[in-house]
């Protein structure tokens, strides 16, 4: 038996990644721009008071739809009575954490990768702060969002504390959702035809 | 049967939210401002790959740890094959425009019932543009996040157009979710000890 054959077929796998996978997109990429370009998409439904649902399926990317997904996801927004709901499902802020912990996480697994570091335990606590002032118009001086976001992260990999500090604030400054939040981007609304 | 009692009592609903709730949350809040401070929360578990999960409960609000919630909801966030994943789950940018799609139906069916406006359905269209670049650190001008997120909002209603249009740019301006995207909000990521 050809071991050396067998080794190079099996996929070399970090944190769950494929390794190789990883470096041929990045070449693929340096060779080909537009393949990094990505459209990614929702569609919700309201269906009564503070709830409604979101189908997630296609997307576009590597100047293709892709033809992956054999499922459509669904998701439902709801409110606690509190905020006149009836506990539908999370509300659309709990979920904004969910997105931010899922970036964070898949970003610094991403990057942990490309340093040759293997994580072995990695979760997270978010908290964040918002001013009902805001959302009811009650107070235009107070913005409706979050006034802060905060992380906590603990994390076990085989590498020093200072390279886990190196990676974390790479991943912050790299993931999407994260960055999505942290600088302003535009959010265009038009009402269809 | 005194009629008049069983009126009284009958909650006055429009869009589904109960309009006297709504009103008597405004007036407390502006006797006393420290009701409308909310505290919303998230933890998440990184799995393996891109895989990782999250489960929303608890928060608090209106001085309190809101205790109304018996179930917890668990959310899973995946890759599609092309990103190194399973389609385990929609992915985290996904996650974001449900997050959004919701927050905007929401507000905009609550502001509603303050002018009076009964909706009779709502529905939204979400597409956001991501360069790879940014994610994966192959050119530093590029952020990793969203350039712009569009959406495109099917509405229909008991008012004019002009009315819809008015109603429409104040729950952009006032929606949580939306505002945290547009503006530039902190989040503060540490290591737990």
């Amino acid at each position: 038996m050809n071991t050396q054959a067998t080794v190079a077929i099996a996929p070399r796998l970090l944190n769950g990644l494929n390794v190789d996978a990883a470096m041929t997109t990045i070449q693929a990429i340096q060779n080909d721009p537009e393949i990094a370009q990505f459209q990614f998409r929702a569609r919700n439904r309201w269906i009564d008071g503070g709830e409604n649902r979101s189908t997630v399926k296609d997307f576009y990317g590597a100047k293709a739809e892709d033809m992956s997904r054999t499922e459509t996801w669904e998701f439902t927004n709801g409110e606690p009575p509190i905020l006149l709901g009836k506990n539908e499902g999370a509300n659309p802020v709990e979920f904004l954490l969910h997105a931010l912990a899922g970036c964070v996480t898949t970003t610094f697994v991403l990057h942990a990768i490309a340093r040759g570091i293997a994580i072995h335990s990695l979760s997270t606590e978010l908290e964040g702060d918002i001013d009902l002032h805001g959302l009811l118009g009650l107070n235009e001086d107070i913005p409706a969002g979050y006034r802060e976001i905060r992380v906590k992260m603990h994390v076990e990999a085989d590498c020093s504390d200072e390279a886990l500090e190196d990676l974390l604030a790479f991943a912050q400054a790299h993931s999407p959702v994260c960055n999505t939040i942290c600088r302003p981007v535009p959010v265009k609304i038009e009402r269809a035809e």
